[in-house]
C-alpha cells in the first residue's frame, strides 16, 4: 500500500491499481460463489432516511448525514444519512419491493458502507462489505443456520487469504441464560458482554454490576458462560452444567446443536462454538457469527452476521432473515499493508505493440486490433520513442510481451518475450501468449 | 422498473434483482473491453475535500456535504463532499500516487457519483458512471483524441442498447473562434453556449448580449458556428468559410480533422462533428464528446468527455489527460422504464433441487453440491412442501430445471425441464443443462 502524504484522508483507503485488481478478483470469486448457490445480486441506494438508520437500535454507529451545499432553504440536513451496513437497507428494500420478489428471497450485495468512527487499524470510515442474506415470508426454517454457515465457509475457503475461523453463538442461549439468571434488561447486558474482549473480565464484571445492575454472582455467571468454546457437542453439556434452564435457552441449545452436528466433518477450528460472541447490533435474534483470520486475531472480526426475525417484518408480514457479511476492506487493508497479497503484474495488458514511426501507426493499430479480437489484452505505445524506452514502459507494468509489427522496413511480425528477452518472427493470426500470462494472477505470500 | 410508493426516494434509483443482473452484465462488458485495451481498474474514495470539488470550476453542481451525526464539536460539516464525477477524484489520485504509476497511465473506473440536483427524467441524485481516462506525464499526443473516440465507439457498440451517436467538438475551435470575434470572457461565453439546447436560439442570443456583453453580430456568429455539424471534412471548410482566423482555432481544426479522417470508415452517424457541443465543465481544453442514443435524443447525453490539459497538473508536473464517461444509470433507467432491457430469468439458479422430506435433506444437499462442483448454479428448496409448491417457486424465478434426487423411495435421480414439463431419470455425474440456459441472458426488446 502506497503511503502518500498529500491528499490522503484517514479512514478512506484507496488502493493502487494492482491492488484494485486483487480486490476485483476477490469480489468476482465471492460473486461467483454466491451465484452458484442461487443468490441474486442487489444493490441499494447509498442513503437512507435517518429514522430508518436509527430506529433499528444501531445507536452506536456514527452516521454521516448529507446536506446539499447550495440548499440554503434546508435547515441543517436533508434527513438522509449514508448507510453503515447493508442489512438495514436490504431489509427496507425487501419491505419495499416485496410484491416483486419470490420468497425465500436470497440475495448478495457487495457495496460500500460508511461509518464516522475514529479510524484505526482495520477500522475505516468507508469500506466494502460483501453480504449474503435470505429472507423468508413468515417462515425461515432453522436449517438456514447450517446453510449460511456452510456458505460462508465455502466463500472464505475460496479466497486467497489466511484461514478464517467461524465463531458461532446463539442469542437465544445468551438471552435465555440471562433471563434464567433473573436479569431484567437483556439488550443492555448483551451490549456490555459484547465489550468483553475490549474491556477484559474485571472491567466487564464491574460494568455488569454498576451499569446493568447485576449481582456479583450473576455477573460472574455471565462470564462463566462466555468462557465456553469448542467445536464439538461437549460445548452444549458444559452450558447445561452451569445449571440454568429456560425455554429460550433450550431452543438456542438445540439450534446450536444442529449447526455443530452438521459442521462436525469440517477440519478442526473451521466452525467453533464461542459463547462470548454477542454482536453489538440489537436486531439479531438467533444464531450469530464472527470470523477471525488466523494470525490476525487482533484485527477483530473479518466477517459477521446472524439471524434476525424482525428486522424486515412490516405490518402483518413477518419477514425473518439470516445473513453474513464479509469485511472485504478490512481483510485487504491488512493483507496489502503486510505485503501478503499482490498481482503478478500491474496491468491487464498482455502485449504492448511498439510504435516504430508515425507512418507505421496504422500497422501497429491493426496488429493490436487483431490480437484483441482473439481476447488478448493489447495496447499500442503512444509515441515512436526508442525501442528501449518502449520496452522500459512494458517492464515497469510487467507486460510480458512486446510486439514489433510488420510494416515499414520490417517484413515480418516479431514478438519479444520480456521474461526471457528472446525475440522471434511470428504469425499474427496464430500466435498466442503462454496461457499462464494471458491474464494477471493473484500472488499470495503465505504467513 | 417497479414503482413502489413506500420507501422510495426520488433521484435515488434502485433496480429489481433481474435489472441489477442486467446492470452487472453491462458493467462486465465495459470492464472487459477497457481491460482488453490495457486500462487498469481504479476506484477512488467517494469523498473529496470541498475545496478540491469546488476549485475546478464545477460550481454549477450541487454537492452533498457530509457531517457526522454525533460530532457536535464539528461546526457545520466535515469539509468533505461526495464526488459529483470521477474525473476530478481521478486527477487528484494521479497527483497523489504519481510516483507509483507508469505514464501514460490508462485507467477505467466504474463507480457511483452524487449530485444534489433537482431529479428529473434521466437526472438522478445517485448514479453510476463508467469512465476511461489516460493521463500522460508532460505530454499526451493528439493521437489519443482518435484512440479515445474509437474506444468509446467499441464499448458502446458492445452494449445491448440503441446505437449511440458520438458528437465531437473541440474547445480550441470554440475558444479560438470566440477570441477572433474579440470576446473577452471565453469561459462565460462557453457556459452560455452550453445552454443552447435548453434555451433555444433566441434566448441564447439575448443572454450572449445581456450577460456576456457580446455585440448582436458577434452573438449571431457564435450561433452560426454552433449550427455546423456533419461527419466529413466539409465541416472544416464550413467553419473556415465563416471567415475568422486565430492560431488556437487553426489548432482545433487540425485536431478535429485527424478525428474525422480516422473515423471516416465507420457507418454513417457513428461519429459526427457537432459545433454546438460545449460541455459545461471548465476543465476541458481540446476535444469534447457527447453521445446521444438513437430514439432517445431527449434524454440528453449518455456519454461525455474530452481532453483536459491542466486538471491533473501539479507544481512543475504537467499531467494532460483525456477521458470519456458513460452514463450507465441514465441509460439503464430509460431502458428499464420502457421495458427494453431485461433478463431471461430472475435468478442465476439453473437447477432447483426439490426436497421430499426432512430425512432426505442430505441427499438433496449432496446432489446440489455435485452440480455446483460442475459449475451449475443450484439451490435446494428449504422445506418439504408439496411438489407443486416447489415447482411454483422455480417457475416464479424462471429456473429451468427441478431436480428430484435419488434417496428415500426414489431409486434414481430425475430432472424435470420446466420449459417442456418433461421429466426423466438422469445420471448425477454426467447430466448437463442445455448450454443456452446454464446462465441467465440479457433479453433486449428493440425499438
Amino acid at each position: 500500500m502506497a503511503k502518500p502524504t498529500v491528499g490522503a484522508l484517514t479512514g478512506f483507503p484507496e488502493w493502487l491499481p494492482h491492488q484494485r485488481m486483487v480486490e476485483q478478483e476477490l469480489m468476482d470469486r465471492i460473486r461467483r460463489r454466491y451465484e452458484l448457490h442461487g443468490y441474486v445480486p442487489v444493490e441499494t441506494r447509498s442513503v437512507e432516511p435517518l429514522e430508518t438508520l436509527l430506529k433499528k437500535g444501531a445507536t452506536d454507529k456514527e452516521i454521516y448525514v448529507l446536506r446539499r451545499l447550495h440548499a440554503e432553504e434546508e435547515a441543517d440536513s436533508s434527513g438522509l444519512g449514508l448507510h453503515f451496513d447493508l442489512t438495514i437497507p436490504f431489509a427496507r428494500y425487501v419491505q419495499q419491493f416485496k410484491n416483486d420478489l419470490t420468497f425465500p428471497f436470497k440475495r448478495y450485495q457487495i457495496q460500500r458502507v460508511w461509518r464516522g468512527e475514529r479510524p484505526q487499524d482495520g477500522r475505516f470510515r468507508e469500506f466494502y462489505q460483501a453480504d449474503a442474506d435470505v429472507i423468508g415470508m413468515n417462515n425461515l426454517p432453522v436449517w438456514w443456520d447450517v446453510e449460511m454457515t456452510m456458505l460462508m465457509r465455502e466463500v472464505l475457503d475460496d479466497l486467497p487469504i489466511p484461514t478464517v475461523s467461524i465463531q458461532v453463538n446463539n442469542r437465544k442461549i445468551l438471552e435465555g441464560f440471562y433471563r434464567a439468571l433473573g436479569i431484567a434488561d437483556l439488550s443492555a447486558t448483551l451490549r456490555t458482554m459484547d465489550k468483553l474482549d475490549k474491556l477484559g473480565p474485571a472491567k466487564t464484571l464491574a460494568e455488569l454490576e454498576a451499569v446493568n445492575g447485576l449481582s456479583g454472582a450473576a455477573a460472574q455467571r455471565c462470564l462463566d458462560l462466555a468462557s465456553i468454546s469448542g467445536s464439538d457437542l461437549d460445548v452444549l453439556r458444559r452450558i447445561e452444567a452451569l445449571g440454568y434452564t429456560d425455554p429460550l435457552l433450550q431452543e438456542g441449545l438445540s439450534e446450536m446443536e444442529l449447526v455443530l452436528r452438521e459442521t462436525a466433518s469440517l477440519p478442526a477450528g473451521r466452525v467453533v462454538a464461542n459463547l462470548r460472541i454477542a454482536r453489538g447490533l440489537d436486531y439479531y435474534t438467533g444464531v450469530v457469527y464472527e470470523g477471525v483470520m488466523e494470525g490476525h486475531e487482533q484485527l477483530g472480526s473479518v466477517c459477521s452476521g446472524g439471524r434476525y426475525d424482525n428486522l424486515a417484518s412490516v405490518g402483518k408480514d413477518k419477514l425473518p432473515g439470516i445473513g453474513v457479511s464479509i469485511g472485504l476492506s478490512r481483510i485487504l487493508g491488512r493483507l496489502f499493508g503486510r505485503d501478503k497479497l499482490s498481482m503478478s503484474r500491474k496491468s491487464p495488458t498482455c502485449v504492448l505493440v511498439a510504435l516504430a514511426t508515425e507512418e507505421t501507426r496504422s500497422d501497429a493499430r491493426a496488429a493490436a486490433e487483431a490480437l484483441r479480437n482473439r481476447g488478448i489484452a493489447t495496447e499500442v505505445f503512444d509515441r515512436p520513442l526508442k525501442w528501449g524506452d518502449q520496452i522500459k514502459y512494458a517492464d515497469a507494468k510487467g507486460i510480458p510481451y512486446v510486439w514489433f509489427p510488420a510494416g515499414g522496413e520490417r517484413a515480418e511480425h516479431e514478438v519479444r518475450d520480456l521474461r526471457t528477452r528472446s525475440q522471434s518472427a511470428v504469425d499474427l493470426a496464430t500466435w498466442a501468449p503462454e496461457e499462464s500470462v494471458l491474464r494477471p494472477a493473484i500472488v499470495r505470500t503465505e504467513g
